[in-house]
């Protein structure tokens, strides 16, 4: 079987934790299962499209937190409390950048981390492609012994950009900031006019992605950012044609609950959109492709696009468990929709 | 007073914070004695002109090993026990690129050490020159208030060579490798044919190098490595001319205590040079422009050139107040043989 999810940072990597988690139960229940019969159970392959619209390049070295996250949190690697980054990470050069005075402070990397990001940007800088950086780092991470495979959505590079007001205020001229520095610098705060992706014109789908999403059996949305995760690696040239063309059912799990974020400034990113801040307003986004779309007990309500098989359960993802629980509800709804 | 001093790395680095050590206690008897004075004892401004044919750009980042061991050692950051790096470092970046493969794993950097490369490299990468960078690293280790001014020999990128025997053996074909790689990871044990100096045609000597040696009071070269620390330096055009042109005395301490290195690796750089190993030897490396030379007591016998005083002493810096006396004596021969 072949799983095909297009994820954002912190909450699409928990989401395909629980994926991989709810797999590996299932799997060991059809071995038991299967025991006496012929033939080894079809392996499951997911294939997880990381956005890279958040990607930056600081001190010189080119960072992309979304992909970092999912190889460090499906790697057993990641900071749980933060979400992000590693655990027991120090430091120290980021301190002595401090006492050096360089700029930008507000973008903190730890040690460790600087690791994964000088490493990076040496292979890049030996002419290897981000897809290909991709897979050494997964191989350290043991994605491949999980079944996983992690594509970066476009080995071009590309940055979210967000316009906002510029010094004179809402009249006055705009200005575009990094999206980097929107998010972790002033916490989304500063109200977003609309979103550019520099280099989005001239980027393509990384190998595979078109492939798999084409030749998936489902396809998942896990509760990222509908605007500046799912959303830039839905602006990659080909990558929502093959979404519509696909037979795979698409099927996603609302990012909001009650009409909020579960995590994230969701709510900062869809408000330039003139969207409906609830979950039928982000299936409206998907409109053009979605089969099936996981709401929230709490969601009743709401105008959700004709042809959108709509469920309801819990889908706080509380802990690693409930993203279990989560994501094989996603995938079994997809399935019912084969 | 102006004084100029050549410097490679440890050795020189260390007889810089002795000669700044002695200067100021200096400084202090003669305040006292200046009491009731009119007008300000003479400052004394030391420049010091790092060696730079160390630099080797790994993962990406441009490390300087001479000029960041003269910042830590002056600017009391040094690891005191290795002679370079800085104090209470950690390795956590490292480690990451260890387990990530990333090649080479022979030269060591510490986190903070890595964020003054990572610092230097992002100041390069927006056009600053070496200089301007090496500037900003000595406002941050506080060398402007010590009356230290650090000049790298040249701005242009330099890297010293050294030709070795190839794999087939001495008879066989040769091959060249970085400095770093022969000296680190061979620890210099490769016999070296000769040195070469990549880069040194287009070098010149960086702003204010020719200056401070045509216009010092004193010029003197520490116990450094005569062919991979002075001599590079030598080597930038311009250079060896100033010192011959110089009205200032040269005067230097002999790096051979019995024919022997203190530290380092000296016999193996002058081997392949057919010069004697012992402070003779070195000082005819020297003998266009040396005037005075300071050597052990061991060292009795030997052709020195002609024209040059020779002064006999302990000059081994056994500690801080060591080479404080070592550099004290320096500079009472340079200015006795104004």
């Amino acid at each position: 079987m072949q799983i095909t999810v297009l994820s954002g940072g912190v909450g699409g990597a928990r989401f395909v934790r629980g994926l991989v988690d709810a797999l590996q139960h299932q799997g060991h229940e059809e071995t038991l299962q299967d025991q006496g019969r012929q033939g080894a159970p079809d392996p499951t392959r997911v294939t997880v499209i990381g956005n890279t619209g958040d990607d930056i390049t600081l001190f010189g070295l080119r960072v992309c937190p979304d992909l970092d996250t999912l190889l460090y949190t499906l790697g057993g690697g990641v900071d749980e409390a933060q979400g992000w980054g590693r655990a027991g990470d120090g430091r120290q050069v980021m301190e002595e950048l401090a006492a050096l005075g360089v700029q930008p402070q507000w973008f903190g990397l730890g040690d460790l981390d600087l690791g994964t990001h000088v490493a990076r940007s040496q292979w890049l800088g030996q002419g290897l492609s981000l897809s290909e950086v991709t897979g050494r780092l997964a191989e350290r991470w043991g994605l491949p012994a999980l079944g996983v495979q992690l594509l970066p959505a476009s080995d071009q590079p590309i940055e979210t950009h967000v316009v906002v007001d510029g010094p004179e205020g809402p009249d006055g001229p705009e200005r575009a900031i990094h999206f980097q520095e929107w998010w972790v610098r002033h916490r989304a705060a500063l109200p977003a006019r609309r979103f550019t992706v520099a280099g989005l014109g001239q980027a393509r789908p990384a190998p595979g992605v078109l492939e798999a999403i084409r030749e998936a059996d489902v396809v998942i949305l896990p509760p990222s950012n509908p605007v500046v995760s799912i959303g830039i690696i839905l602006g990659v040239p080909g990558v929502r044609d093959a979404l519509r063309g696909t037979r795979a059912p698409v099927v996603g799990v609302s990012p909001l609950i009650g009409g909020r974020p579960v995590r994230g400034h969701a709510d900062a990113c869809l408000a330039p959109l003139g969207v409906e801040l609830s979950a039928a307003g982000v299936a409206g986004l998907y409109a053009d492709f979605l089969s099936g779309w996981l709401v929230d007990e709490a969601d009743r309500d709401g105008s959700f696009p004709r042809g959108v098989t709509v469920e309801r359960q819990d889908i706080l993802m509380r802990d690693r468990v409930g993203a279990g629980r989560v994501a094989r509800a996603a995938l079994d709804l997809g399935l019912r929709l084969r």
